[in-house]
C-alpha cells in the first residue's frame, strides 16, 4: 500500500426519515439563515422539500430558495446564486439534490467571497474560505455529499472543470434512501455506473493493496447487485439503502486509501464528452467511455486488471470482463457506444482536443490526443 | 441497512517515514507543549522516540514524558499523568504506542479537566472538554487511533470498562507500518485478532447489509492474507501496511454502518478475563471467546453465520468454519481455550459474574450470567 492522507469530517445521517433532522443540525452549527439550492422543483412534488421547510421553520431558520441548478451546472447559474446568497447574507447554503446541486453549491459557498469563482477554477485564486454546506441527497452517485470536489461548467468556454478544498466537505449529508425510490430509472442506473467509475478510477491503479482493492471490489459488487435488485422493484429500501452508502464509499476517501489518487482519464474524456454535449448524463458518458479505456489499458497493469476479471466478473479474461460488463450496462438501459449518446464518429477529434486541453491525462497509463482519440474510436 | 450516523474527523498520515510530520501538525494546531505519553520504552531503542523528539524540537514544540502505561491500562496511571498533565500545563496529548496508551491518552485528555475520571467511566460526570489528542500508532489492533472511545481498568475495583465521546477522537494519527515490523510475533497476532474481532462484533448483528457485510468480509480476510504472510516474512511491508490499514477500518465506523451498533458481547466478556486476569492481553481473551459466543450464538442468526462460514472460510456449516477459526488462530500461536490462558474451570463464575456486573450483554441474543456461564465453559 502506497502512502496516503485521510480525512473526511462531513457527519453523514442515514436512513429513513432522516430529513427531518435537517434544521436541529443547522440550528446546532448556530446559523440562522440558508440559501436552498436544489434543481428542477421535483422535490417540491415529493414532499422532500416540504419536510426541510418544516424543519427549518421549526429552530427558527430563515431560507432563501435558489432553484434552477441543471445537470451539468453551469458558472452562470452559479455567480447568480452567489450574488444572492451575498445580498441576503445567508450564514450557509443548504444543498438539496444529486451530485449537480451539491457540486454548485459548493462553488457558491465560496462564491459568496470572491468576485467570480471561475477564477478558482483556472486556479488563478485559491480558495480560502467558504460558507458552511449542509446537504441533503436525493440521488446518489457522484459522492458530492462526502467529498470535497466540484466540477463546474463554463458553457461561454465549453469547458467542464473540477476544483475542491477540504473547506468544501459539506457539515453534514442527510441521505434517505426512500426519496430515491421514485427516481427515473435511467437516474438510478447513471449514479450506479458513476459509483463504478469512481471506484475503478482508484482500482486499476492499485499494484498491491490487498485491502483497498478489496473494499473497490466489495462496492462494485454491492452496487451491481443492487441495480440488478433495483431492476425488478425500484422501490426495494434494501437495494436503495445499499446502492446508496456504496456511492457514498466509492469516493468519501476510503476505497482510494494507498492507491496514488487514482487515474481519473475516463473521466477526464467523459467531462471533454460533455462539455461539448452537455445534455449527456456524467454516468451515460462514463459508461462508454470506461470499457473502451480499460480495453486500450489492461496491459499496463495486468495483475490488477486480471484481478478485476476474477473478482468482479468470475471470468480469467478482461477482454471477456470488458464484455460482460458492457452487457450489464446494457441490460439496465444505459448506453454502450458514443453512438448510443447520438455523438457522431465526426465529433471525436474535438472531444479528444477538449480532454486534453490541458495536457495528458491519466496514471496508469499517461494519454495524450492521440491516445484519447484511440479510446474514443474503441467507444463509437 | 438501518439507520446510522457516521462522523469521524481523526486525520490519517499513513506510511513510510511518516512519523516526521508531528511535529508540524501539532504546530499546525496552535499548540506549543505536550505530555508524550507511552509505554514500556520499546519507542527510545527502535527509534521513534528519537523522530518524534527531533519533530517536535524543530517546530519549537517544549514535550514533558510520561513512559509506564501497561497494557490494559490503569486508573492509577491515568491519574499520575492527568496529574502531571495539570502541573506542565500542556495544550495537548501525545499518545506513542498501541491501543492500551492511546486508550489512556483519551483518559488524559478528559482526567485534565476533572477531578477523577473514574467517575466519568462510572457515568456520573459526562465528558464535557478533552485536550487535543495526537497519536503515533506503533501497534495495530484496537483502531483507538481512529475511534473515540477507551478502556480502563480500576485495579482497586476489579472493573474494566469503556467510555467515549466525540472529544476522544485524535485530532490526527500517524500511521507507519514499518515501525510494526520488529513486533513480537505475539504482539502483531493479538492486535490482529483484536480487528478480526471488532469486524465480526458489527457482521453478526447484521441481516440485509450487502454493503457493509461485504466490508467486514474483505476487512476479515485481508487480516489473515496478511498475518499468514508476516508469518513467513514478518518484515514484509506491503502485508504490514495492509494489516494496519484493515485494522483502523475494522472500526473506525465504516465496518458497522448500519449494523445496529454490533453485538459486543464477546468484547465483555473478554473485559470479564482481563479484569480478573491483567495478564491477559486482549487480543488473546478474544481468540478464546469468540469461537465460543459464536458456536452458543450462531443459530439466532444463522443466514449472516452461514455467510461468515462461505464467505470467510468457504464451508457451508458454521460449526466447520468455527473449526477452521480455531486451527487458524491455533497456526499463528494464539491460545483457543481457557486452559491455554492458564484460567482454571473453578475461575468461570468469577468471570461471567464480573462480566454480567452490570446487567446483560449483546444484541444478537441478550445474554445473562448463565448463558456467559455455559460460552465460558465452551471455551474451557
Amino acid at each position: 500500500m502506497d502512502s496516503f492522507n485521510y480525512y473526511n469530517p462531513t457527519r453523514i445521517i442515514f436512513g429513513k426519515n432522516s430529513i427531518k433532522n435537517i434544521g436541529k443540525e443547522i440550528s446546532d452549527a448556530g446559523i440562522s439563515k440558508v440559501l436552498i439550492v436544489y434543481g428542477g422543483g421535483s422535490i417540491k412534488s415529493n414532499g422532500v422539500f416540504d419536510t426541510i421547510s418544516k424543519s427549518l421553520s421549526k429552530h427558527a431558520i430563515e431560507y432563501i430558495e435558489c432553484p434552477g441548478v441543471r445537470p451539468n451546472p453551469t458558472l452562470e447559474h452559479s455567480l447568480a446564486a452567489a450574488k444572492l446568497a451575498k445580498e441576503n447574507n445567508v450564514g450557509a447554503v443548504l444543498a438539496v439534490g444529486g451530485g449537480s446541486v451539491i457540486d454548485e453549491a459548493k462553488t457558491i459557498t465560496t462564491g459568496f467571497y470572491v468576485d467570480n469563482i471561475w477564477d478558482v477554477f483556472e486556479k488563478k485564486v485559491p480558495i480560502t474560505q467558504a460558507l458552511p454546506l449542509f446537504t441533503v441527497l436525493t440521488l446518489s452517485g457522484t459522492c458530492s455529499e462526502m467529498d470535497p470536489f466540484a466540477v463546474l461548467s463554463n458553457e461561454a468556454e465549453q469547458k467542464k472543470w473540477g476544483s475542491g478544498s477540504p473547506l468544501w466537505f459539506p457539515k453534514v449529508s442527510i441521505i434517505d434512501p426512500t426519496v430515491q425510490c421514485s427516481l427515473p430509472w435511467n437516474q438510478t442506473v447513471n449514479g450506479a455506473i458513476d459509483a463504478i467509475a469512481h471506484t475503478q478510477e482508484f482500482y486499476f491503479n492499485g499494484t498491491n493493496q490487498e485491502m483497498s482493492s478489496s473494499i473497490g471490489e466489495a462496492i462494485i459488487k454491492t452496487v451491481i447487485k443492487s441495480v440488478d435488485a433495483l431492476h425488478i422493484d425500484p422501490a426495494s429500501y434494501a437495494p436503495r439503502a445499499d446502492l446508496a452508502w456504496a456511492a457514498t464509499l466509492a469516493l468519501n476517501g476510503i476505497s482510494g486509501a494507498g492507491m496514488k489518487g487514482g487515474d481519473w482519464s475516463s473521466h477526464g474524456i467523459e467531462h471533454g464528452i460533455s462539455a461539448l454535449f452537455p445534455e449527456v448524463a456524467h454516468g451515460a458518458g462514463l459508461a462508454v467511455v470506461f470499457p473502451a479505456w480499460i480495453k486500450y489499458c489492461m496491459n499496463e497493469n495486468p495483475a490488477q486488471f486480471n484481478r478485476w476479471a476474477k473478482n468482479i466478473w468470475g471470468v480469467d479474461s478482461c477482454d471477456e470482463a470488458i464484455g460482460i460488463m458492457k452487457a450489464k450496462f446494457k441490460s439496465w438501459g444505459a448506453p454502450v457506444s458514443l453512438k448510443d449518446l447520438n455523438i457522431d464518429e465526426k465529433d471525436i477529434e474535438n472531444i479528444a482536443k477538449n480532454a486534453t486541453m490541458n495536457g495528458s491525462l491519466g496514471a496508469v497509463k499517461r494519454l495524450d490526443y492521440n491516445d484519447v482519440l484511440q479510446i474514443l474510436r474503441l467507444a463509437s
